[in-house]
């Protein structure tokens, strides 16, 4: 294993600890915590970076210093920052924000959306769509995750189907990248197989993939969606979140995790795995907990000095 | 998702808590608590379990009441009892014992082997040759499994010709099933593939992988073996155990996570999630600590009856 592997397959690893990860945690960090976070994660190789969501501050206090946090990341041209959008409004304030890009989020669940966002999937669609078109006109690159695409808190199994319909319209929307979200980590390869091969067919944007690993498929997940040629991954440094609809359970996939095996296979995300554990070392010290990641606590593949 | 997945294929699921798990476990379980952890999984659907191993009490104290354990465990024409063995001494123990089956085991690492059982690789494959033999002669089915295929924590890589070779030996000195062990958790899937398909052109035994999940990526692994035909996995009920390399790491993949993703995916094992969380959650309490798998914290997939 220490021979050549090649020339590496490319792998681009989204960073959505400073949100997704965030956003799900109980301790509320302070801006410059924050802008610490994503500096580390840019140290690490990070090039793009879910980094802030405008949305309501009474429904999600993590985000309410969105503007501040962006306001303070120091910029480059080789790294985007993207802005979680769920509407015209928070559509209004990432512009104002000056982020790279937004990523629109609807549910493939009614229920979900419903107690979610007080809207219907219909609804939400049209409204996905008038972002689109602004963001279009403003310029601004968008994508749009399709969230529970993978099982739902309230109606349990999504079908297909209307997974299906929702990644169509998106494309046909302008969606420049289409992501499907396993929300709440139930998730199973299989699945991964089904609903990517299916959207494959529909769109010719980019696909990428978002695990949770609160059922300890997230990881496999994730290695069966590269095995079928989605190169884009969503993680979180130190695999922070968690999931409201389970308390005792974790969140995202970790980011050093994936990127040792991504390492270990052969695939080049630019990403360093000891940086990574720094950053994650760093928001576990600042959200007071021991992160979920492993390979921060187990370390990397052993050098093999001793003996 | 809810439709019929058509014929189910079978995957045999080995029980390697009440071994491998408690092993690795720092508090000492009565003999009785063992063999009730083991019932409860007998209860879960667990027809294959390694329950004991027959090793220097001052080396493994959590072993060191096997002939107990096995004289108190329920025996059933149906349930397949697997003791662990090092060494001649240790199988005239096994057979004392009445256990079912003998588990072998070396590692493909010479450090290891030096380090773990004072004794070179060479000498070992001479011993699992020479106990093979009395195992046949006696009419006791005996596995061997190959410790550290897929990196060693002083070694660090090691080559696949190595594993090789002892697949080769194992298989030709008699060995009923070979089994590769990624015993510190550092293998990926590529490794699977890769090993696994080497072993398969080496032997017409049966092949068992037992992975741990020390870097997060034991379940993708498992769901790799599956996906090229190993149908023969180890498990532990909650994911207990730990590595003795990596004091702060978690130990082999656990039962019911591994199980939730066969159940979603098309695979029977006979195995029932509740039923392994009940044994979870008996042996976290007599370990006094929360055992790391998911679906224990988790829950199943949602039923989907609210909304």
């Amino acid at each position: 294993m220490t021979e050549p592997l090649g020339m590496a397959e490319s792998v681009q690893v989204v960073e959505v600890g400073p949100r997704d990860g965030l956003q799900n945690e109980a301790t509320i960090l302070a801006a410059e915590d924050k802008v610490r976070f994503i500096e580390l994660a840019i140290a690490a190789g990070v090039r793009r970076v879910e980094a802030v969501s405008f949305v309501r501050p009474d429904a999600v206090p993590q985000m309410a210093d969105a503007e501040k946090v962006m306001a303070q990341v120091s910029r480059r041209d080789d790294v985007s920052y993207i802005g979680l959008v769920l509407n015209r409004r928070g559509f209004q304030r990432a512009l104002d924000s000056g982020v790279d890009e937004i990523n629109l989020v609807l549910a493939a669940s009614n229920s979900f959306n419903l107690r979610n966002q007080k809207a219907t999937t219909d609804s939400l669609v049209a409204m996905v769509e008038e972002v689109l078109d602004l963001a279009s006109s403003a310029g601004m690159p968008a994508s749009v995750t399709i969230a529970t695409a993978f099982g739902c808190p309230f109606e349990g199994e999504v079908p297909p189907d209307v997974v299906a319909g929702l990644v169509a319209r998106a494309s046909a929307a302008g969606a420049r990248e289409i992501a499907l979200a396993d929300t709440i980590g139930v998730g199973v390869p299989r699945q991964v197989r089904e609903l990517f091969d299916i959207a494959r067919g529909l769109t010719d944007a980019p696909l990428r993939a978002h695990f949770h690993n609160t059922r300890n498929t997230g990881y496999a997940n994730a290695v069966t969606a590269l095995d079928i040629g989605v190169d884009i991954l969503d993680s979180s440094i130190g695999g922070i979140g968690g999931c409201p609809f389970a308390p005792r359970a974790t969140g995202n996939i970790a980011t050093e995790d994936l990127v040792y095996t991504l390492d270990r296979s052969g695939y080049a995300s630019g990403l360093s795995v000891p940086a990574l554990v720094t950053a994650a070392e760093f928001v576990g010290k600042k959200l007071g907990k021991e992160v979920p990641s492993m390979v921060s606590k187990a370390g990397g593949f052993p050098r093999g000095a001793a003996s």
